[in-house]
């Protein structure tokens, strides 16, 4: 472990997050919000702490895997304890444990909320709750790397370990590029979004707020009822917006580069639009009494099976109210959640195609022992590795929701919600049902199970093995036998 | 796929499975009951069709393991088509899909029962409700082998299809002997517990009947109210027998052997154990207060916490008005099962050791690319092909998981009914949560789902790859490319 380097990096991260403040500084300053000293001093000690660390000069540079995921595990955690600051100081929350599962639920764009009082955040801190989201869609390392001069393996290694899904492809030959090209993209869409909010009505602030928070797939917005009651065309624009989110970016950019033909044929994309279909028709013939007509039902059906498979969470409607079967489709889209690449949360789509070619394949093994077939995604065959890492990664995944559930169910809350509360947060979605539903929030929830909450979003986004990491002995060993 | 040889062997086990109606109908003949008839009927129907099938005569008699897994599940679908005929012709029940799901869940040892009036069941059918959970905890094709001639591979492809847990061990260099070994320690123990509760103060019929309930850990009891408000030494005597039978029968081969240190040995056991022993006082803890005194917390938390690990189902008192802690601890037992080579449902602990085991290494593997660690079990290494088929379970299971929620939820009784009855179906456990805790039962559904939880009964027992390899449409290809 090259503890100097790490530490080296950590540094340049907070100074880059402090720098991260300035935009709420400067909402603050221009509204005359009662929240800029919490604000500034928020961000002094983060650059504070963050230029202490830089006086740690690294005695050689190199960096591997594990120093990676460690950078990667380091950085969420400093950022969502610093970023908890400015709702500290600013007197949204009493108790610091409550700030750092609000930062924590931005950055990892979770979504799920402990505040009550929601429009009585000033302005400053309204936008920096919906700002980490942002920031924390597309990657905080991502951005980093946008930003800073980093060698390109050491890039590598750090986005191997932060951008979601099985694999991570390179859209150019330098990290950083690709970095820049995915940042572009994502600012413009989420310019779009905000533009098209404005004619609907919304205020500067509600549209820039509500459009990063799509953006992010995350769902805080600035107004107490979130999206429930808005006019339809705000809803259907943030229906549209919520599913292009959910898609890989690397699409985009084959857009961009006229390979339109590229991105129709992706794979991941086609069982994407088709499960999101099926749900919301399921959801529109089985919830179609809950509303009073047939496209009434629809709309509502669309729009909340995109937030929930997007992993979004915002809610048109009280889905918590809805059949059986409307909660059980929307408990499994919670659970697939978006295509990799994209800024959703959940196992992801093409993790569950692999999954489903590898049941298949393993059956016809069992059949005819001599059988072998490849696994193939986009026509491409999938590597062994990534097959077994996939495996491996549901599997984990399922024994610290596991242990989740048990630590959280020691609240008495009920079996449906504590289940749902874990899921919601692992997945980064954000509402659930029972007591987390959507009109419902976290508030009520004990210290322990907020740190427990907390954890599972970091893990949750960070797709397990980074914070895992974290807790194993063998990665604080100064010298190991493996590199 | 030699369609002749499968008729043949169908033939030959459907004629044994009418031998096995002659145990109830001495017994109904003995009491007087009038179920006489129906099961006189039944037993000739099923002879009469294995008859036909017999009168297919095989031009060759290879088979391989495709031929394996079609067999025996036919063989589990047809014993439970056909062993619902008592209850039909008994009036037990008036729908046929009433009869097949209480058969089934028999033979999957599930234990999930939709009769309202069980006391009212004439001795002879009754005996044949639990008789039929002795003989599917050990296997219906492992008694046929103990019964009939067939050549060592051929035993070996059917033996590896049916015997539950990642891999499988024979005991002695013939399978038939392993299977005449293993249904003598089956026998013997059943027959220790009968003459224990006998002398707790059941009758014969009660005695055998729970034995036979026990032993195959169905749970399936001829008292309306089950182990409820029974005596504490009968609810010891199951407690302690539903543990013997949850833990891997190889064991205590070991023992008869006089190699009691191997038996102590075993990796699987220590985990069981341990395992049961920290729910155990995890649920005293936590449920102390529905209790009058710890001591009678901790005899009904050993007792529930070995029913629902050991997937038997029986319940000594309404779990579902636990804490939500207790639930979820049970819900978590429902999913783990016994160990492998037992009678016990559930993924298995062995299983869920090489899930951990594996999880560590990968996470080892990503920090250090180029460490190498064999999984081991028990100090041996376990092959990739044992893990990857492991890994592969796991994630259908959980696609089965997914889409019998779906269907099931179509019945709108709520999530968390919902998803425990899969749950309690799919790991043959029996009760549920909700309304389908252990003072209710599966009545109340519709036709749709107890057929659904009726192929996840049989999917769950015969762990997966069976049952779905008769729904693919290459295992009914005449000629094959693979073998």
């Amino acid at each position: 472990m090259n503890y100097r380097m790490v530490f080296n990096i950590m540094g340049k991260i907070l100074l880059i997050a402090a720098m991260l403040m300035f935009p709420p500084i400067i909402i603050s300053a221009a509204s005359g919000a009662s929240d800029l000293a919490a604000l500034l001093l928020s961000a002094l000690i983060t650059a504070g702490i963050g230029g202490l660390l830089l006086l740690i000069k690294p005695r050689n540079t190199a960096i591997f895997a594990k120093e990676g995921f460690v950078i990667v595990a380091l950085a969420w955690v400093l950022m969502s304890l610093l970023g908890a600051l400015p709702f500290l100081f600013g007197g949204i929350f009493t108790s610091y444990i409550d700030a750092v599962f609000e930062t924590a639920s931005g950055f990892t764009t979770t979504g799920a909320t402990v505040c009550l009082d929601i429009s009585g955040i000033p302005h400053g801190i309204g936008f920096w709750r919906c700002f980490i989201i942002f920031i924390g869609g597309m990657g905080v390392l991502v951005f980093v790397m946008a930003v800073l001069p980093l060698s390109k393996e050491r890039s590598m290694h750090i986005m191997r370990a932060e951008v979601p899904g099985p694999s991570v492809g390179k859209l150019v030959a330098k990290a950083k590029n690709t970095a820049i090209i995915l940042y572009a993209i994502y600012f413009m869409l989420m310019l779009t979004e905000a533009i098209m909010l404005l004619f609907g009505g919304m205020s500067f602030y509600e549209a820039f707020t509500t459009a990063m928070s799509t953006a992010g797939t995350g769902g805080f917005m600035v107004l107490d009822a979130g999206m429930i009651g808005q006019s339809p065309y705000l809803q259907t624009v943030a229906t549209v917006f919520m599913l292009i989110f959910a898609i890989n970016f690397n699409l985009y950019f084959y857009i961009l580069l006229r390979k339109v033909g590229v991105a129709l044929k992706n794979e991941e994309l086609h069982w994407f639009l088709g499960i999101y279909l099926t749900a919301t028709l399921i959801i529109t013939l089985n919830a179609r009494s809950s509303f009073g007509s047939f496209s009434e039902a629809f709309h509502h059906a669309a729009f909340n099976t995109a937030s929930i498979i997007s992993t979004t969470g915002f809610a048109s409607a009280d889905f918590n109210a809805w059949p059986t079967l409307s909660k059980c489709v929307l408990l499994l889209m919670m659970l697939l959640g978006g295509c990799a690449g994209s800024t959703g949360g959940g196992i992801k789509i093409s993790r569950f195609i692999i999954l489903v070619k590898n049941g298949w394949n393993e059956m016809r093994r069992l059949a005819h022992p001599k059988y072998v077939h490849t696994l193939r995604l986009d026509g491409k065959p999938v590597q062994d590795g990534v097959v077994r890492s996939v495996l491996s990664y549901f599997s984990v995944v399922i024994a610290l929701i596991v242990v989740s559930i048990l630590i959280v169910s020691i609240d008495g809350r009920g079996v449906e919600t504590t289940v749902s509360a874990v899921f919601a947060c692992i997945f980064n979605v954000g509402p659930g049902f029972g007591a987390v539903g959507p009109v419902e929030n976290y508030a009520d929830f004990s210290d322990l199970t907020k740190i427990v909450l907390t954890l599972d979003m970091l893990i949750g986004r960070l797709e397990v093995w980074p914070i895992l990491l974290l807790f194993a002995p063998s990665t604080w060993r100064k010298r190991s036998a493996y590199r």
